[in-house]
């Protein structure tokens, strides 16, 4: 069943070495479009669901090969205002044996952290949807944003759209405009049915500090009265390139682990938090059993692992074929 | 001691993504020739063998490139023909982590397949020659090229040249022409001495099932008094680019099975099995205890999964290095 | 505490085929700038010391594009000589699966090699030095390179500049000019207080044979009384870009060996020796305990492994990194 | 004033051999999407528009991609249907010096063609359009699509929707399935109020030879009532990448010309003469003058040579700021 | 005679899209890096003299990848500062047909912009300096700059060092942040001997109109007691890639006037003028007739627009063979 | 009417900067075969005749490179031995505006230069051959292939096969080894019924001075009673990459002109001359008139200036397609 979903932040340009080059190494740089809600409206769309996207771009060739390639992938683009600034950048150097990748934040500045607060008008923005997904990114970029976001999520919470809110904490972001990231990110989970967060976040957010995931996830069901589902990865490192992934699915009622996938010679990990929030987003719009979501949303993240770009290029069936073990030989 | 093999079958473009890109990801593709039956003629005049490609191509820009291509590799091409036709193409999406590889094949309406059998002077290919070689794929994509695939093997009988067949079974070749597979490559198979067959093509080509890859292999014996040789290989999937490859080669009198080699960090998958079936018609003409026969097939198809494109491009002292375990440090 | 190194030896450009393609696959080489010295020395400039290279180049577009590709990493070239002949080039093919990587060398006639040998004046080039570092190939390229490099360690001991020798057997080298190489390595290693040795250069110089390591190392400060430090490497190859990695560094008074590095999908093998070359002179010029400092060159080691071409582009910050097993996760 | 455009016809993927290669020289194409509809809907959009492509393409990666990049232009794409059969493909050999360029079509058996005519319900695709623009390519194709072709027209005609017909007369493609390509060719030029043809057109469609294009055009205009305006182009040539350029726009008032436009140092001579349609229906849908007309759809030709690729990647500004005379330095 | 010259002012980063797509058309850009008086630093140390380049650069990748680069062109770096903020940049489309370049400026908020003035000991920098070069951009980017600029030059004149000035001015650097062009324009100017600027300059600078450029050149001489040479360039714009160059040299004596080269199929035509620059500055450090000079600076900046990147790849052996028509012929 | 025509000449890597980059600007070369009379050969066959090449080079993956290169093109390589040494290289740097191209020779020491002149067997070679054709570059080389050169021109006249001779006199490759250049060309040139020459070469080998080319002609018949066609090209330079060209055939009975040619936009101007020479062969080899001869040979080599490498790949139909100006537009 198809939901229709408002995904609200920054829209980067990714700069990356190519191949397993040193940034700068060779002068030659690889563009790729991303920010972590695109990444999750860009899976929403392929899997088949309204996805809008609502954020700010400058009108330069940047800007409108941002909008291109956002459109191009069938993400909804007509709440993608116009704005002074800059694009945000960040430059990629991908890792390799026991070199991890590295990324250069270029962000500061951009149209979307100037744009007011009052530029975006929540109540026709959110007509009709089903969901708002939002990270702790969007907050931490400046003050216009998080002003914007706490709207957002007010009028949400006002209109019954349900709420989808992603971690991430980002403390440079915050720092660099001495913002209060705990204050602003507590009220936004507050208004969340589902987050996406650890034990970290947790600590962040509320100070508190917890021994263990589970004892994290009670902490927060039990502050926050609305959230329904908490959602989180682990994630082990073997190499740069050889992770294994594991997903997990709390509510009130139980947790939902699924099984361990192996991902030797991963091709780009950057997005794969993203490609597991957009599978569970997908797979909350039906009914499906919570072992089957999280497993949908942890195999969609495994095929991210393997896609180059921010964006997870896949579809439904490609998500299932892996989980149904299909066989790793050539498909004729 | 070199051999005359003539190889028939259809020459094709493989079209495939750059790297680890998704097909058509970026506005650019990788072109590379191959076709199952010009594979193994690469591998045999690269182990300094004759080999002579029997096939149909048009008189075009694409058509000439195959040409200078597999000329340049030391295949005679003077018995490739020119016809009206387009040439036969396939994508190639190279898989990674636990995405597989996927091919979409585009060879319809080729010149190949619209060549009239009788354009082929069999008596007059086949002069001197050795070995013909010829796979399950050549009859399967259409009526042409099956008529002439049992007129090759019939002549082949009359004048004393063996025949080395690859079932390579294509259930979607056969759909599109409502073909009989089974009774043509049951025909092709009773012409055959070397067989690269293992119990899924028995039980496709003779409705037989059987419990084990032996059973399969008696029973084939059994029923088809000419045939000398069935080899085959067994892969393990462990992920998208890494695979474990054993040989095995089977006659009235025995088995003999190679060692497995494990491959890790796979460059290119396609014509692995081609790479096996040209070692072993090499071996084949030779004195070598079979022993030595499925090791060095084997061995030459785990080279060719380090090497981009269809051909295997190695030589007869790689693979001899590979089985005598030189070592993998760099070759100064 | 920034040291004073002097580096002689040849200037190479490779040409190796792009990705893993074999050599001249495609009609394209990818082109870095090496040498066993000049790799050192960048590692040494990259640490913060002073790294002054000597050698002799032809003055053409490619050796103009070596003095700048060397000269950017902050190499002191002013040493570097001009002169009649050619370039020395290497082709690479790097290896992928079970295929080792292989060299073709086209070194001969080039204008180092050329150069007379006292077109040199260690006396002025020394002034001032803290070591002399030069490897085992550079007196193999010829009887001019072998006499400077001669009356270069014999005026670095006058001179009371510490000598870092680095083995490096290369018979074809020598054959090729019919060199006496057991005895000018001997003479070259009895002035050194640092040696890059193992059993095998033992017993190539001093035609002994030794059952280990360790014999060899007892033997050869026996005979070499200002011999002081004793580096080597053990590598393990699961396959042609996995390996394993373990650095020792052997004294009068004892042996200090490495954790054992894991080397999975390694991105350019050549230049790892000389990055640990590069890192344990960076950790003499200190004082560490030697635990540490042959923890720190295997770690340099390691990094090249994951760097694309010869030089180990890395920061002192970058191995520490990696010693402390900071994780492997993006850095933001 | 912004229109609603319905463009009909086929969509193709583009492979063109790199820079000025030979189509296959090297073993890499570049990939575009094109196709003379879409070409000219790519154009409205980027000037504004409301453009709705009719197309059918089957469900595969190469499909999918073309989908993609389309929207990505802004081009509406609800209506381009999904079917059985290929992608139609051309490959293009860009001409240098006094070598043209050369096209290889293949583009037979493509989904495209083998849609049944009525599978496309023109009187809801054609709701609210201002124009139906549709080229002598799209009957040329095949009987389905000539079929969809005449009634597309015949109901747009009806519906009072106003059509643009581009001539483009392909003999090779009536030929290869013996359509009749004046008769029905016929037809749709009646139905037209705009139509890009000069006497070449006239002379193939109508058995007609004229003197000269003023004839052409007035026999035309005396033919068909409902015909309002033709335009056309001339094209001066002197080196394959250095042509000459002139609009012409007739009514049955008189004719406009514009300026000569001098294009040397061309980049993409392919879709000039879509750019020129998308130009004049853009200026059309307005009130200027006819000079201003035939001046803007000619310098939006002109800029179509300096772009890569099917599409005309402009904007409405820069063919005003080359009616203008800009100056041609640097835009900082 | 070599002469020491330092040149004060921002690095950049250029990324263009490649060959002659739109900006952003392909998802890859090459790298460049440039400055206006960065490239005049590089055409004086090819050209033998010591050229000393004062700035500041983040430490990160991008600042590092700057300094590798112009450290590796000869260039003195040491005196290259490393401050917080980002590496400026900007995007360039290269032009084609009648289409212009344009340029996408990305240098707000850079290290340079925002290191103060007074972190430039301007005393020590110029100490044996025979020349600081400075254009109208260092002062544009804002006020930090702006008064180092000014510093810089007083200090200049009280050490008798010559100041060459670069007018440029950029209108949309100077409104960025209001500052007064024209007064610190002025300013810098009287400090000059050597002043690249034309009648425009000194309308923007002075508030006059002149009717041409001899009129613009004898009123600044009048105005200006240490000025001595004025150097500027003609430019007629036949297509984007093709122009025509002349060069121009007036003193209080006379006016001297280059021939007028042809430039047809440039390359690259940024830093055009700043190779005009370097190549005055390097022949007014010698004795050459002022014909002489102004015809090695034209001809340096002919060269200049057939290299790709900013700076002006070349060597005096090279202008002066183009001087000397010595043919266009390959030089084998 | 096919010939046999036998080339004797060395075979070349040459290593080109990409587009117009500076040589080694870029990390990065494209590959491509070449060499005078291998370049001869290649358009030989291509024009259908049988062209055998005579040559030597190593047995490593550069000298199978070349050899696969080669035997791709359709010319019979089995006249090419295997030998000690390297290949020869060259490194191309394509000029641009007013810059020239330049090259950098690398081809000392070759598996060539090296190969004794009695390793090639002239009689077998010859057998049933109508030309043998070698430049001026061939003997230049070293005194083994000056050797080889007179015997193989003798043994062609013992034959009564008859010889092509092209001038290039390159006085660099004479003088590096102190060879007689003015007597051994004088030599190959009496034994020649056909020179590529003009007043240049006439002058260095005779040590004559011409005032025209006429004059010199007239002189080398008076001298040469065995020579009956001097065939020369006259090229005037634009710019770099624009020329213009006309070819010339003088016989003891007249002068035959061909129309000149404009080149704008070169592409590749390296091989020209041999592109003319194979198109004089070609045509020599038929009956047609000397007019249509001059023609087709200086359309062979306007063609070969838009062909990227030293190939003139084209085809005969293309080539007559120019003479008849079919016009200039897209081949569809």
């Amino acid at each position: 069943m198809a939901a229709s979903i408002v995904c609200f932040g920054e829209l980067l340009l990714r700069m990356s070495a190519p191949g397993n080059q040193r940034l700068m190494q060779l002068p030659e740089l690889n563009v790729h479009v991303g920010g972590a809600e695109a990444n999750v409206a860009v899976s929403l769309a392929r899997f088949g669901h309204t996805a809008r996207m609502v954020s700010c771009l400058p009108d330069n060739p940047l800007g409108e090969a941002i909008l291109q390639d956002l459109r191009g992938q069938g993400v909804d683009t007509t709440h993608i205002q116009t704005g002074d600034g800059r694009v945000g950048l960040y430059f990629l150097e991908t890792g390799a044996v026991q070199r991890p990748s590295r990324i250069v934040y270029d962000r500061a500045h951009s149209a979307f952290v100037s744009r007011p607060a009052d530029a975006y008008y929540w109540r026709s923005i959110l007509q009709g949807a089903d969901w708002l997904h939002i990270s702790g990114i969007t907050p931490a970029t400046g003050p216009n944003a998080a002003d914007a976001a706490l709207q957002a999520t007010r009028t949400a919470t006002e209109l019954g759209v349900r709420i989808s809110f992603d971690g991430n904490y980002r403390e440079q972001l915050w720092k660099a405009w001495s913002g209060n990231g705990p204050e602003i990110l507590a009220e936004l989970l507050s208004h969340a049915s589902l987050a996406f967060i650890n034990e970290l976040d947790v600590g962040l957010i509320f100070g508190e500090s917890h021994s263990d995931r589970a004892d994290a996830e009670a902490a927060v069901f039990a502050r926050l009265p609305r959230l329904q589902h908490i959602a989180s990865t682990m994630r082990h490192q073997v190499s740069a390139d050889h992770h294994r992934l594991t997903g997990r699915l709390a509510t009130r009622d139980g947790v939902w682990v699924s099984r361990e996938f192996d991902m030797p010679g991963i091709v780009d990990r950057i997005g794969g938090g993203d490609a597991f929030a957009g599978g569970l987003l997908h797979m909350l719009t039906g009914t499906a059993p919570l072992q089957d979501v999280v497993e949908f949303a942890t195999a969609s993240a495994v095929i991210k692992h393997s896609v180059a770009g921010d964006y997870n290029r896949t579809r439904i069936q490609e998500v299932e074929d892996l989980l149904s073990r299909n066989g790793l030989d050539v498909r004729r």
